[in-house]
């Protein structure tokens, strides 16, 4: 195989992120869950967007902030994700090629599905609670692949909430083996607990199938998919079937499991935590910006424990500081 | 007359702020006016895009920021603009009906022109050089007005910008006619020096025909207007021709001229300026809800710079704080 042209290339649902405060009454007579992603369809957009305070459109999806964050770690990303011909799919098109990202998926065509979006509420704790219209996010299809675009990248990488809809998961079954018979990295993030609460057998058999190198997950993740009790033995779990496991902590950290040696990294500080969107996506780009250039388990860590701090500095799950001298910075 | 319904009605442009950073090179090798506004059209607005990074989406518009701020100072406000049957149109309805304030324009019908855009670079000073694409929003029709709700508001507030385009330049004169049937107040800002540059004639002129009641201005826009030098004959030589006369000064805070008494007041502190876009429209706002309250040309000044202040502390020219609590806190 040739050397790769990019280093990561994400596959995700490409959707623009539609920010407003809340408090958390508005959480509770919704009957939300707190901190967690749910599926709504477009009508349960329209009702709660109409109920929401003033907004604020950033782009983001789960892959496409891991994109973003790689290239502005200094990576080569590209992203794979389905948009329509419309406002809010011009908005996400500019925003993450804007970035540096390489995102060629043609624009969805033949059907009248508007762009996804995501309503997010954040409550005074910065805390998100996530309402995910798709709309056109879910039809990408496996025709929509570039399967050399996919061999060029070192390491492929999907988000566990392209497993809700069908169309997309099919795709991304295709993506796995066409960089598994590329000799390329596959890594694969569990996204939600309520994600892996739909999808546990699923995810499950794709882990013991042994095409994943990668898998991320955060504490409530890895308890959902193990049904372990005890964080430790969830870990354990996890880490026996997969090569490289990293698991967030928030504000204890992270740690990662290769060949059975654990490494754990303190979370970096924050000034002020405003909006926790994205911690998750940004620490997976410095994590897998690291581990592309060949950095040590403990220094990739590192990266995106920086790359995680930013992003929850402000509004929106894309980076806004200058990640690459963040790192320079604080890790030469 | 009966007691009015609303204590103030802004028309203005109904558009959405695209806002990205940029440093000072890209605004001279774009050869833009830092700190001004100019109108472009939808070639140059999609080549502008283009170059520009990463953008938040966060409505916006003159007057419409102005009539956000009323509403969150307590204030009853309407808002008068015109938006397309697009995404974008959606996104300026919600947040400005989200903030209370009373919207019933009908949308853009039987021609295809989209929602007026506004791509905002914000430089490391937090200054905002902005670039309009009215779009639908230059096709505010006199049709379009409710004669009803202007009757029915103390203030009717427009906005120098709007005097661009024709057809809602015509809707603006009509709005001040039916105003003053209605013996309410009627509110002009220059909005820019260079808006001023275009339409002296006409701004002078519009000043002189004795229909106006409250004049804004800025420093800038005010020597534009009078062709003066001397700061202090500026504001001596407009004042004598408008019942009203409110200056904003930036940092140094702002005066009021009424009957030939001059007050000043300094700016409220921000402990980070961030973005100075919608400084001068909060104030606005502060010292329209104030004097809709019977309040003193005074206190009507500081509740103008406790808004302004507000809103250059966070991108975007809508308020986030809790307006209303913050004048109670401030002035009692």
């Amino acid at each position: 195989m040739p050397d790769p042209r990019l280093d990561v290339l994400c596959i995700g649902n490409a959707v623009v992120d539609v920010i407003a405060a809340a408090d958390d009454d508005f959480i509770l007579s919704e009957r939300l869950d707190k901190g967690s992603m749910r599926l709504i369809d477009e009508e349960e957009a329209t009702r709660l967007y109409a109920k929401m305070g003033p907004g604020r459109e950033i782009s983001g999806g789960s892959a496409g902030n891991t994109a973003a964050g790689v290239a502005m770690l200094g990576g080569r990303a590209g992203f794979v994700g389905q948009v329509a011909a419309d406002q809010l799919g011009e908005v996400f098109t500019h925003d993450i090629r804007s970035m540096g990202v390489e995102f060629t998926t043609p624009v969805l065509s033949g059907v009248s599905i508007p762009s996804g979006r995501v309503l997010i509420l954040v409550t005074p704790d910065a805390q998100r609670t996530m309402n995910t219209f798709l709309g056109a996010a879910q039809l990408l299809d496996i025709k929509a692949l570039d399967e050399a675009q996919v061999r060029d990248a070192a390491i492929l990488y999907l988000e566990g909430y392209l497993w809700d809809p069908e169309t997309p998961r099919a795709a991304m079954e295709r993506a796995i083996d066409i960089a598994r018979e590329a000799k390329r990295k596959v890594a694969f993030t569990l996204s939600d607990s309520f994600c892996v609460d739909r999808h546990r057998d699923g995810f499950n058999a794709l882990i013991d199938s042994g095409r994943l190198d990668i898998l991320f997950a955060n504490e409530a993740e890895l308890m959902s998919l193990t049904d372990e009790t005890d964080f430790d033995a969830a870990v354990a779990s996890a880490a026996a079937r997969v090569p490289i496991l990293v698991v967030t902590r928030s504000e204890q950290g992270a740690l990662a499991v290769e060949g059975g040696k654990r490494t754990d990294v303190p979370a970096e500080p924050v000034a002020q935590i405003v909006d926790t969107t994205g911690a998750g996506d940004l620490f997976a780009a410095g994590f897998l910006t690291g581990h592309a250039q060949g950095r040590p388990i403990a220094q990739s860590l590192r990266m995106g424990a920086i790359a995680a701090a930013e992003v929850i500095s402000h509004y929106g799950a894309r980076p806004e500081a200058d990640l690459k001298a963040l790192v320079a910075e604080r890790l030469g």
